[in-house]
């Protein structure tokens, strides 16, 4: 198993490399880059869909979508006019950085304000793959459990912002908001957290103002 | 990246050999064992605890817990009486044959009728780690939205029984049963689908008399 280990530490580090190449190109087109990872299901697309029909007529806004299979979210997204490119990973449980070079080679989704990298479904492996995003947003649906930061620390700890999606199923399930709230403060003492529910509403403003706030930082600091 | 397939291979050719012993193992002891697999937090251990509740006065039953961090699911399985070993995988995203062989070394899970192995929760990875046993458990969560089967079409087509969990909450979510029940059919022809609710008991008697029938299956196969 060392040898596994020594292989993917390698792979990590020529993964690394290429996100610092990306990372040079995206500063120089002034493109903010975000890096959406949960589990299956948590909302990712949803929240994507509600994010491009409240910024699309004020930016140039640009999708990749990573799946296992099936090109139904970048049709989601083109649906709305929106520039989406899907990437099929076959079998593998994250997307690198080569994938999205390869998906700025193959698609024409720059020149672009706002990028946004929908990650495989998995909170485990997209959180070691740097892809050359200005910050990762973990996502948790109220529907998954209130145990989930702590079971899964190392992307609670690495997103900048922790969305919580379907607020409006709180009455429906048993889910200790001050609890998730609690354990997110531990494991990302600055990070911003935002409940949000897609159907309600709830929550989409602040989102939707951060981004634009990020967005300025980064122009304003270039 | 293709060295990393290479090594890749090469420790699932490992885990399979470890997996025969296993199965081996468990064919002599008379053990049923169930691979449960799904997204963080379709309810495998909301499952296992209806399950064990309802079984464990007429079984021997032990369960192996994987999780990336905390002792959370197997101090749950515990509390009902019921020995259950929990496995740390630090990083990794699924159990692999050896971890339980390790776990039955270290905890006194057998003899048992029925032997319970909750994976990491992750559609994905745990897909390909034969654990030797009897059968996969895809479970699928309402809340997880009605794509998922063709999003991730390697577990559900290997899987032999799919469990739906969470149907109480059908009615506040946009979930169509038929078309995951015909995604389900073309995955997996042979395979078995059960619609649960942890809350109305929906389903629970189905899935139990599916473990007790395979149990006396095996059995007389032996």
């Amino acid at each position: 198993m060392t040898k596994v280990v020594t292989v993917k530490r390698k792979a990590l580090a020529a993964n690394d490399e290429q996100a610092d190449a990306l990372r040079r190109r995206f500063a120089d087109g002034g493109t903010l880059v975000v890096n959406l990872i949960s589990s299956p299901g948590s909302g990712k697309t949803t929240l994507l869909e509600r994010t491009v029909a409240r910024l699309k007529d004020r930016h140039r806004l640009a999708v990749i979508e990573g799946d296992v299979a099936t090109e139904r979210d970048a049709d989601r997204i083109r649906a709305l006019g929106v520039p989406a490119h899907q990437v099929l990973t076959g079998g593998a449980c994250h997307l690198d950085a080569r994938q999205i070079a390869t998906a700025l080679e193959a698609a024409r989704l720059e020149p672009a304000d706002l990028l946004f990298v929908e990650n495989v479904g998995n909170l485990i492996c997209p959180t070691t793959y740097d892809l050359g995003e200005d910050f990762k947003v973990a996502l948790l649906s109220v529907t998954e459990g209130d145990d989930k930061p702590f079971k899964y620390p190392a992307i609670f700890s690495r997103a900048e912002v922790t969305v919580i999606t379907k607020s409006d199923l709180l009455p429906h399930v048993p889910f200790d908001l001050a609890a998730v709230q609690e354990q997110l403060a531990a494991l990302a003492p600055s990070g911003c957290r935002i409940v949000t529910s897609a159907t309600t509403g709830e929550g989409l403003d602040e989102w939707v103002a951060l981004l634009e706030e990020r967005l300025r930082a980064k122009r304003s600091a270039a």
